[in-house]
């Protein structure tokens, strides 16, 4: 294990923190609010600790598998527990376990919040938390590593093990200047939503912190009734930017390589596309006796079904009132989540692409024995250890989901509660059903199950590799 | 495709219902009931069908894989068909989605019912419904293999499309005799379990038919409580043998051999155990503030864990005013299910430990990628085709799940009814939670529900595979 280049990486990380918080600080000073104390006390802080760790760039700077997901794993808990600190200071949120909970769901990009009262923050704390989101969302240390000379060739172990998706194909050559036109695409993206939003006459810090909350996939809103109170268009700007956001970014990247066929044959795309189509036209005549116009329906159920399997977690009503079915398609479609490459969370499209190919060759197999055939996508065939790599993260998955559902029933709450609880938090969406849907909260969590809560917005994001190799013991076995 | 040693095996298939619906007959008689009638009716048209295309043997008696799961499929649906048909003859229960739902869930070893008042039925219905417990316990092709001469060393091809667990091992060279052992051992335990009862001065009637489906670990009660009403001992007895029938008879063949040794050593047994004992003691503690006793709160724990651990469905007890902590213990307990090679349902505990065993060496794989090796059980390194199996397995059962859901979602029900609807189902359980608790059951399903429900015990109880194979299109293609 190579310590010394992952405090230096740590550093960095709490480096680019500290300047994260001044720009939240900035917006202290435009509303003149005396939370920009809290949040310049803790900008400081992490400058002060970042800039001891990387006084000297270590001589071997190796990078291994391994490494790679410790680094990523530690990266988010330093980075949250100190990102928690401002919500504290300024008397926001007076329990640090509260804090902690709202920040790693901003960096998580799952958006789920422990406020009853979120018109009541200062300005410049909604917007660090938003802020939080946008990081988290293409990932803080594809940002370090796009912005800092890490130098060597090993820091596609890092991009692996924070990148969300089976597989992680480099865009060109390099991992630097893949991380680089990720976040020059990330950041064009987020500026066209923002324009888009202020053209339709949203308020300018409204247009600003939805749309870091929409390209995260995060989904913290700034109203108590998230984005039900907007206009037809602002609602109908952000449900199509929610879904795009939820796109493969590779895909952008032949768009703007001009290669539209490679673009559009993308299986992973079309297939999100189809199940966001069927879902839409489903919950909308489902649930048509709950709107006064077909548009309507056709509205909501297209934003509800944009913000759960983009995994944003944005609502424009209760749809825990919906029916049933309605209910159980958005249950469904949390655990599908986005495309592969994107900043969205859940279990990824391509993911189940692979599973569902997988199952029907076996059942071709059973009945042509003589036809072996390899499981292949977007024309090439699967590599053997990707195949290994999706299977072993189900079985990941639902560990953490039975463990986590096992702990949180302890409070003794209803079954939808706990069972929505875990899914919202471990897919990265924010609101689940019961007492934790659109119009609930987490705040009736106790301290324990909020840490078990907590861990699942990690592991939901990090895609459970990061997490569980930071737990196991044979990691830090010395040989 | 063999299609004429399809219709030939089917034959068999019904001439051996003919037999055990005379059997039931037996009981018809007397207890001097009229639904006697209705029973060898039945078996009367069971017996031409059968004759009828057991006439001719063919001449090609090959069967391969695909064979094999269109045999196991069509036998469990027809039989089930035909086996429903007394219910609705005699009146006793006027549909026959409703009575085919009955028969099928017996089949099956699930257990769960439509009947609200099964006090109202004619012993010898009650008789013949407990006894498709028993012979879809074990088998009912595995029980033709047994005793009839079909001949050809491909019945091995039958056996392994209808025996629950992963890999299925011969006990000796040889299906048949392998399938003569299985049902010899079989008889003896519940030949033991109903003299046992017995002496506990159970009453002879519901000793022979509670054994019944103790041995099949299905579930159906000939009272209205389950088997709440029943005295300590018996109800002791009861769980010891659910217990004792969830664990894989290869062990019983090896304690047989004198094997003492290889007996428990098997992982997968002793995996089994640790799983109750852990389930009994978290859940006697945790709900020990229902009972009276400490005694009390151990001997309902172990009884309901024991009934869902191996899907019988038995409840002394209405579980579902439990704590939430002690619900969702037994909800993933539904999903483990029994050992493979048993009576049991489920998933299967063999199942879990190798997925978790895949995860640990991929994760072993990322700390040390130097490191490569083989997962193996019970000493033995596992074939790549089983592991290869197992996953998906896991994706079929997951795909098969969530449809259900979806569908039966459509009846606006609530969610916790709907999901352990499909859970006691799929798993072969019976009782579930909310609507279908231990004191409800599946009678207000609209018949498209309880169709639903029908596909998924049959497909629960022959693992999924069958089904699926049975409905692919690649299989009736033409070449």
């Amino acid at each position: 294990m190579n310590d010394k280049m992952i405090r230096y990486i740590l550093g960095w990380i709490l480096t680019v923190e500290a300047g994260l918080l001044l720009l939240s600080c900035l917006v202290a000073v435009i509303y003149r609010e005396r939370a920009g104390f809290s949040l310049l006390g803790t900008a400081l802080l992490c400058a002060v600790i970042g800039g001891c760790l990387t006084i000297k760039k270590p001589e071997d700077n190796g990078i291994y598998s391994k490494e790679g997901f410790v680094i990523v794993a530690l990266s988010w808990i330093v980075m949250s527990c100190l990102g928690a600190i401002p919500f504290v200071l300024g008397g926001a949120i007076p329990s640090y376990v509260d804090a902690l909970f709202e920040t790693v769901s901003g960096f998580s990009t799952t958006g789920a919040s422990i406020l009853s009262d979120v018109e009541s923050l200062p300005k410049s704390l909604l917007f660090w938390r938003s802020f939080t989101h946008w990081i988290g969302g293409m990932g803080v240390l594809v940002f370090v590593m796009a912005v800092i000379p890490l130098s060597g060739g090993t820091s596609i172990f890092l991009m692996r093990a924070e990148s969300p998706g089976p597989s992680v194909e480099k865009l060109v050559p390099g991992a630097k200047k893949t991380a680089f036109i990720l976040y020059a695409m990330y950041i064009a993206i987020t500026l066209v939503e923002m324009v888009v939003l202020l053209i339709g006459r949203m308020p300018v810090f409204d247009s600003i912190v939805l749309t870091l909350g929409t390209a995260g996939t995060g989904g913290f809103g700034i109203r108590n009734d998230s984005l039900g109170s907007y206009t037809d268009f602002q609602q109908i700007v952000v449900t199509v930017f929610m879904i795009l956001f939820g796109v493969n970014f590779n895909a952008y990247y032949l768009l703007y390589r001009r290669k539209w066929k490679e673009a559009l044959r993308s299986v992973e795309v079309r297939t999100y596309f189809l199940i966001i189509l069927t879902a839409v036209i489903l919950i909308a005549v489902n649930a048509r006796g709950f709107f006064d116009s077909a548009f309507e329906a056709v509205k909501h159920s297209a934003f509800q079904v944009a913000s759960v399997i983009t995994t944003t977690g944005y609502s424009t009503v209760d749809f825990d009132l919906w029916p049933a079915f309605s209910k159980t398609i958005l249950v469904v479609l949390m655990f599908v989540g986005a495309c592969a490459g994107s900043t969205g969370g859940g279990m990824k499209v391509s993911r189940f692409i692979l599973l569902f190919k997988s199952m029907g060759k076996e059942l071709d197999y059973v009945i042509h024995p003589r036809n072996i055939r390899k499981v292949a996508m977007d024309g090439k065939s699967v590599e053997h250890a990707v195949m290994r790599s999706v299977n072993v993260y189900l079985v990941a998955y639902g560990l953490v989901f039975v463990v986590s559902l096992l702990l949180i029933s302890l409070e003794n709450l209803d079954m939808t509660t706990n069972f929505t609880a875990v899914s919202a938090t471990l897919n990265n969406i924010g609101p689940g059903l019961s007492l934790v849907g659109p119009t609930g909260n987490f705040a009736m969590f106790s301290p324990f199950s909020k840490l078990v809560l907590i861990f699942d917005m990690l592991a939901g994001r990090l895609e459970l590799f990061p997490m569980l190799i930071l737990l196991s013991r044979n990691t830090w076995r010395r040989r």
